[in-house]
């Protein structure tokens, strides 16, 4: 019986959920000890890849890797399967690599309080006066570091074996694809948004958030955690039921705090995301109701990286004043009740149900 | 029977790698027009992305793939067995998937004679008159691209089944890797380079080509197709011995090509690795030869977007004139003659020995 499995004998959802993060954590630790030895062999210059890797794989909610768990135990997984670490692992390994790339894409200076992967880079080097262009270094040098993530991610679901085929492999496959496709839907509407009509604005963020987000950060991961312990189909379609709604209403949260929240819990300077130019339901709804002076405003500043904070106040304004931030609320509220309402027909035990609403609840309602 | 298994019963070698390099054209068709559907149902907005991957898979010399069928058939596997049509299918994407992401870290503008897909991007969003920034959506969408054609590389290499397990799934593993950091330690040299001893640049060189180039597109696709087979390990050491040193040559003869070929025939302008700041085995040789007024001028124009043409043919002298191009072509001769002997001893049929003699001649001596 393994550490994880012993860990997990007899014991609460709580500590059971504690007891697989930790084995999550130690799986990735394993495995990426195992990818310096094979990195330093080539070159001792090429640690810092692996090195910024960990650091990423370090934090986090692990949210996606706690949704495979819970849908693998409702599925009838034994609570102490390596299976499933394996594919929290790669989930967490994915996800590391996907804000690599977005931190490039999104021109990111910080991640979870600290530099991004490519301003790492970037700064190391400054540090060491080296030639030619210190920002195009980050970026290819990032590119590389997600690039080699990704395949971490994909030998270590792969690492699973014949559990990880049929259905589960299929989940991971289209989640894949999905997210990417979603991730260009995203930076398309960036630039293409304010050219297309207004009134399709909110239709068009709703289609990225679900592909995006919805259906990568909660729809697959639970999915995928029922297909490993081989759930029926009809359970499956239950779990998309309560995951999709959910995860439509966390991002919804993810872009009012993008916006609203307080920098000193999101981890995110004031203003992030407008200077970023995300094109978000909030936005979408917000250039739907306002009148014409104010939406050419917001299409005329919305990812420019010079906004000042007049304007940021300006477009935050705007957003409450014509309702936009009310109608959004109100879609988290009716998003999260049709989640819940899902969760409750779930035909699975009382312990693993009351772990995905406390899951459920927390990532709706969140402040950070 | 299938189609590639029927054409390849009872032919020559040729007949039956044509054959094969049909099959794995017809593999990627087939897996393209599945994803393109995918990608249908989500947004047809997102279709530019698996026609950019389908167009960049669908020329190219198959070198890689090519390796590991031979590898494939002399460790005895079948000639009409679907599982190396996929694998060489997975190396295919995966190139694509390199190649991508390469261009944009080169700056790269053409790819084959072609818009490099970071362009193709960037030539959309002009087309469209969209908002914010041409080159940055261009980097953005082709980072999108990459990752997506990386996972379907993967997709592909899984789908092989059970015979992509154990050793096979080793070696697809330590490539992905090995590139990854190899290409990091190219990039590190374009900017370190000047300021570290002129007298380690050739082992510097040296090291780089043997992980981004003469691992992963010569020893790896070759022992891949022979572990894909179930080839011993004695057998599996000996593709080793003849494949690194050919595509060291391999890579130093491209090199040579990169500054010295005809841009009509290589399809790149001439000059333009030069202008990448590509610091080579060539570059190396010429800084540890040349003297310290030709030796700083090479430091100090490599790598700038801005060379003239006048400033191009000095460098094209330098390496002429302090011996380097001579001393990378008897190292050409001298690693090819290494890789042949090696060739020569391997246990393998005649047809397929002579498969990868000419696969091999054909690589060191191209023009293009």
């Amino acid at each position: 019986m393994s550490a994880f499995a012993a860990a997990t004998a007899d014991t609460s959802a709580a500590a059971e959920q504690a007891a697989f993060v930790s084995a999550v954590a130690d799986q990735l630790s394993a495995f990426l000890t195992e990818k310096h030895a094979l990195l330093a062999g080539i070159s001792t210059d090429t640690l810092v890849l692996v090195d910024s890797i960990k650091a990423l794989v370090t934090g986090g909610k692990r949210m996606r890797a706690l949704l495979c768990y819970w849908g693998f135990r409702g599925a009838g997984g034994a609570a102490g399967a390596e299976e499933i670490v394996m594919a929290g692992a790669a989930l967490e390994l994915f996800q590391a690599a996907a804000l690599i790339h977005d931190d490039i894409i999104d021109r990111s200076d910080t991640r979870r309080g600290g530099p991004s992967v490519h301003r790492q880079f970037g700064t190391l080097h400054a540090k060491h006066a080296w030639s030619l262009d210190e920002e195009r270094f980050g970026h290819a040098a990032a590119i590389l570091t997600g690039d080699l993530c990704l395949s971490f991610s994909e030998e270590m679901f792969a690492a699973i074996g014949p559990a990880a085929g049929g259905r589960a492999r299929a989940v991971f496959n289209v989640m894949r694809t999905e997210v990417m496709a979603g991730q260009y839907l995203d930076i398309l509407e960036e630039v293409s948004g304010p050219s297309k009509p207004h009134s399709t604005a909110v239709a068009r963020a709703s289609a990225i958030i679900r592909y995006k987000s919805a259906k990568y950060s909660s729809e697959h991961p639970l999915v995928l955690g029922g297909a490993l312990a081989g759930g029926d189909p009809e359970l499956l379609a239950g779990y998309s039921a309560f995951a999709l709604p959910l995860g439509e209403a966390f991002q919804l949260r993810d872009d009012v705090l993008g916006v609203f929240g307080d920098p000193a819990q999101t981890g995110k300077p004031a203003g992030d995301d407008l200077r970023e130019g995300k094109r978000t339901v909030l936005v979408g709804l917000t250039i739907d109701a306002a009148g014409e002076a104010e939406r050419n405003f917001v299409d005329g500043k919305l990812g420019r990286q010079d906004l000042t904070e007049e304007q940021i106040a300006r477009l935050c304004a705007i957003m409450v004043d014509s309702g936009a931030l009310a109608r959004t609320e109100a879609m988290i509220q009716e998003l999260s009740g049709t989640a819940f309402a899902a969760l409750a027909r779930l035909p699975i035990a009382a312990g693993v149900s009351a772990a995905l609403s406390s899951l459920g609840h927390g990532a709706v309602s969140r402040t950070s």
